[in-house]
């Protein structure tokens, strides 16, 4: 286990990548790499183009991300991040928030981290 | 990406999983090891041992997980995987089922595989 602070990166990284999600999601590209995964409930797709083409055509203009928990843990002596994030998506006008659950795998890529992996999914009650 | 098909590995590994928690979850131990990691709603613990001491004193004694989703993604180059469940908890004589999301990440281990991330977190709306 390195001596970075998996924690702070887990929440700066969460709180970026939402701030960017919610202002301007074509932003979203330079987080993902060509290796980059994205399960976005039953899609799947590789790489940092089509996963930012993907979230760009997602059927709402206004979102915003509410954030309930967030857990890390080291995943690798390498660096490596594990993140769950589970929380509240406001779309457009609508009042009634849906729930979802995120989780993130983070790599160390010099002074930043990209996401190498990244499943997204509703919580239907 | 290696030949071994991590779909099939998270459905396996996430039935085994639940199938030995909701039955005897004393047997859970030989799914993690020294360096295993579980977040259980606020609490942190490392190694089989200590997980396996928490997970048997939680304070039910029925306890039936229902998966709603499960979806996996290779997590390296060694066959790592990653396992995002969603799904419901119905926890002794309750009838109204608390819903919950768990992120896995599995190390392969000769032919089997062994729990080194594990976030477990209620869904509270």
């Amino acid at each position: 286990m390195s001596s970075i602070d998996f924690n702070q990166v887990a929440q700066q990284f969460t709180t970026f990548y939402y701030e960017k999600f919610d202002s301007d999601r074509t932003q979203l590209g330079n987080l993902y790499r060509d290796q980059s995964m994205l399960t976005f409930e039953s899609s799947q797709l590789q790489g940092a183009r089509d996963i930012v083409e993907k979230l760009v055509s997602l059927p709402f203009q206004k979102v915003q991300h509410r954030v309930s928990t967030l857990d890390a843990q080291p995943a690798s002596p390498n660096g490596d991040i594990l993140v769950l994030v589970t929380g509240e998506l406001l779309i457009d006008e609508e009042t009634n928030p849906q729930r979802y659950s995120q989780c993130f795998h983070l790599l160390p890529d010099g002074n930043s981290y990209y996401v190498f992996n990244d499943i997204f999914r509703l919580n239907y009650s």
